[in-house]
């Protein structure tokens, strides 16, 4: 099973690493994180710096399409974005196709979301409804061959769902186990829905 | 605020991934990855590759020392490994002193940990007791400015635990938030306390 990564400038690294600790202990699994070309890459605060050795042209069709968000709306700004020109061609072929974060907007413009449910970052429904999508506030959302998560960490939460319908839900408690996912976060105000508005609105203001 | 946090070959690097999420949106924090030498490392799948851009010697005296766990025990083979070294050094100067899953080992092979409650990956407890520590099964383990964590994917509730001792549970809420870390398992067998015996079993002959 060929699980491919689409890795690229400005990523948030955690949306894709988060789901790569656990589809890489997926038995026979063949991961290979890729990217528009070989090469360095750094992720949104410039700080890790990743060497990629497979570009979208060398991998062949994955059976398992991954993709992080973090700088995908800069992207988008461009017509003809290299890494939406392979997830449309991917998809053709992928058993899976999946985003984390707001790489679901990457997956929106290749038109793979177009008239699907489908989720987010909780501040991208907006970017996501333009691409015809139906923004679910859900964790995970999975309808058809596609699975979107919501924001940065809930890639986690997915790709153990994945794992699940790929595997069985044995591999994916041992996966669990494995990696002693046990969450206990000291705070509740993981979700919109979940925080005081003050907390909102300084998630905005950091990030606006 | 100086974060450290030390890479090294065979890393585990979710455990490294996920702490640098949260702390690296605190707010004047200077998060910095650095090993032994600068220049190329690659995981504990040998699929993901790092540059690091700083040394051990150009780190200077951080606030905050991180320091993640995989290929620990390898590392603790031969002595007078550079890694065990620079974290004795640290140690003297820092604010908080941290680890992730078997990156305990490490703390503990510095002299960090000894007499101390710590804990580790559930599978690392008598390597950790070795070091003088007293193995503790609790997600994040806090005494005096050591913090260590559970295996791999604790190091995200540490960080948020962090977060709140450093700059406040607003602060830390609004990290939260905006990682949207409200995490939702499809299973829970988390911890080896919930998850069954044959599932146990599984990982161990998976790691073994």
């Amino acid at each position: 099973m060929l699980t491919a990564i689409a890795l690229y400038e400005g990523l948030t690294v955690l949306d894709a690493i988060g789901p790569y600790a656990v589809l890489s202990h997926v038995p026979d699994a063949d991961v290979v994180f890729c990217a528009e070309k070989r090469g360095r890459l750094s992720d949104d605060n410039g700080l890790l710096h990743i060497e990629v050795e497979t570009d979208f042209g060398e991998i062949g069709r994955p059976d398992v399409v991954l993709v992080p968000g973090g700088g995908a709306s800069r992207l988008l700004d461009k017509p003809g974005t290299p890494i939406v020109e392979w997830i449309r061609e991917a998809h053709q072929h992928s058993t899976w196709t999946t985003s984390v974060c707001t790489g679901a907007l990457l997956l929106g413009a290749a038109g793979v979301l177009d008239g699907l449910d489908a989720t987010t970052h909780w501040m991208f429904y907006d970017n996501l409804a333009a691409f015809g999508a139906n923004p679910t506030a859900e964790r995970v959302v999975h309808r058809g061959k596609v699975i979107t998560a919501a924001g940065v960490s809930a890639g986690i939460d997915m790709a153990l769902y994945l794992v699940g319908q790929i595997a069985g839900d044995e591999t994916a408690q041992a996966i669990q186990l494995g990696i002693e996912y046990d969450p206990q976060p000291p705070y509740d105000s993981g979700s919109p829905a979940k925080a005081s508005p003050e907390i909102r609105e300084l998630v905005r203001s950091l990030n606006g």
